[in-house]
């Protein structure tokens, strides 16, 4: 089905790094902004107090975004992107290798889908 | 079961109004942040060309982010927050009051589900 954007969901459970690191966070964004083809406009990252980091990269092609719980060894992950040339699957191993989960969930959702609508028209989509 | 965090995702259709508005989309999220008890660390809106907006808020307690799609009458959007304090369901109303969507559908995803690990004990959750 055709749909404006592709939603990943990533459960990233007992990470043996850099979950308290904003400058992993801020590298990993980095790259995982380059793996997936996106365009990097803005990346705003915010360490907690007394642990706990939100990362945020908003990319010309939606969003990847990253919550960290050290504490539970746990992170939540997600990728949404659109359009057909961005690949965000190629996220996934840019941030396994930078927070070395040993459990990984991912779920994908596909977002605004257009084909199940009949008022609006598949090729509706221009972005 | 106890889980780190509650994930709204709402899928709004037939939006009559704003998706293209920057102001409107700041007021939104501001008045979101406000309607559903969190705290604003970080707004940030970008609109594209020839249309559309993605606006994010960053919040102490994760996130509530739009991405709208004028030329579908679409927006996506997520709201994440974290803290048995905060009620992301207060978000919707307000999105619609701003959006006018003539259809809307929401999900709720638990994230972080300490419960269903026997790793994490379940107290282990500090915020």
């Amino acid at each position: 089905m055709e749909s404006v954007g592709r939603h990943l969901i990533m459960e990233m459970w007992d990470c043996n790094e850099n979950l308290d690191s904003v400058e992993a966070v801020r590298h990993a964004l980095t790259e995982a902004t380059e793996a997936c083809g996106a365009t990097l406009l803005e990346m705003f990252i915010h360490p907690f107090t007394p642990q706990g980091i939100t990362g945020v990269a908003v990319i010309s092609e939606s969003h990847i975004l990253i919550h960290t719980w050290p504490e539970l060894g746990y992170a939540a992950v997600d990728v949404f992107t659109c359009g057909k040339r961005i690949q965000p699957e190629e996220v996934a191993p840019v941030l396994q290798r930078y927070f070395a989960p040993g459990h990984v969930q991912v779920m994908e959702m596909k977002r605004g889908i257009v084909d199940a609508r009949a008022r609006v028209p598949a090729g509706a989509l221009v972005r």
